[in-house]
């Protein structure tokens, strides 16, 4: 089994033990997604980008926890949709490769739309 | 190499093709991760939970790319902080194992400090 | 003075007293604002619509608290950026009225795009 | 009538000329309000603070229609759950008083549990 969908398995296997799936619905994953990207994004509020950094190596445990409960709903979250995130990513990666080539997107962090 | 960090590596030569890395600080990381957050949400916006599956039936190649787009910043995210991701899960599994005993939590959507 | 600009003003001498302008730039007063906004969410996270409505009246102060703080961050956003609250309302419900007219959107959730 | 019952009661008549009442339970308008509020965070991401500015000022008129969709759902939010904003601001306003009282957290942007 590949590293995502064993992570995935143990990810279930604690929902399931909890009968928790009743309340995994698509929407409240989507939504709980997000409640987490926001507690990862709390740890830089108010920080320049010099005090995020230094922050981020002396709370790295706390962040690996944040960034861990992401990844949990995210992973949950393809699988319950039926979508393979490694197939996906690829994918995606293209059409990032299309819409910011490296000669026009080198160096700028300029929306493709308006490259 | 792990799928993850195999995945990660792709993530950032793509970056690095494009001399991104100036603009991947760890701020805007957390930022953009929680906006790609938000599109997957915004999918789900004002449909009910029935509403939500057949739309994910119906729109699951967008919603992929909303998904491989959360991974993408997730994945480069944690390893420019030097987390290892898969680590990171298993060490917040343990907490929640904790926090969310079988016998205590199962069937319930409460949260740990209420139940 | 008007409601919104007087207590604008409040907030303001608030944020004076303790020497926080400097914190308060365009990009981390739209990151707290959203986050304040998520504080909001996470009050509804795993409920049902009906769950919802009754926790609401339950927790009816703590859910003030949190909409105060999107308040307070609202009002001094717009007030740093110049904009006119009640201006910028008036003008987005005009654009609104000819993205959603009665007769196509009535009793519908569709995003204009698709109306 | 005040400034923002004034603005709520046109908020309302221009929902309800549309039956979209229905559409309008707490979860799924705590979420729009989140999904505004990352509109708003998005014309910031990847600047630097003095980007932020300079962009702010030549896009004002986009980012005063995304703050007035917030406003929209706050103001419509707070009177559904029966909240008087202006009194659940004066009160937050106290709290944050003594959360933050001005000796200890002059010119700095420290959490009040670690000051």
């Amino acid at each position: 089994m590949s590293e995502i969908k064993s992570l995935t398995a143990k990810i279930k296997k604690f929902r399931d033990e909890r009968d928790w799936k009743q309340f995994h619905n698509h929407k409240d994953m989507a939504l709980s997604l997000m409640l987490e990207a926001a507690e990862v994004l709390e740890h830089f509020q108010w920080k320049s980008v010099q005090e995020a950094e230094s922050h981020a190596k002396e709370c790295r445990d706390e962040i690996a926890d944040e960034l861990a409960d992401v990844a949990m709903y995210l992973f949950e979250l393809s699988d319950n949709l039926g979508i393979d995130l490694p197939r996906a990513i690829a994918g995606k990666m293209k059409k990032n490769a299309a819409k910011y080539p490296v000669a026009k997107a080198r160096g700028k962090h300029t929306k493709y739309n308006k490259l």
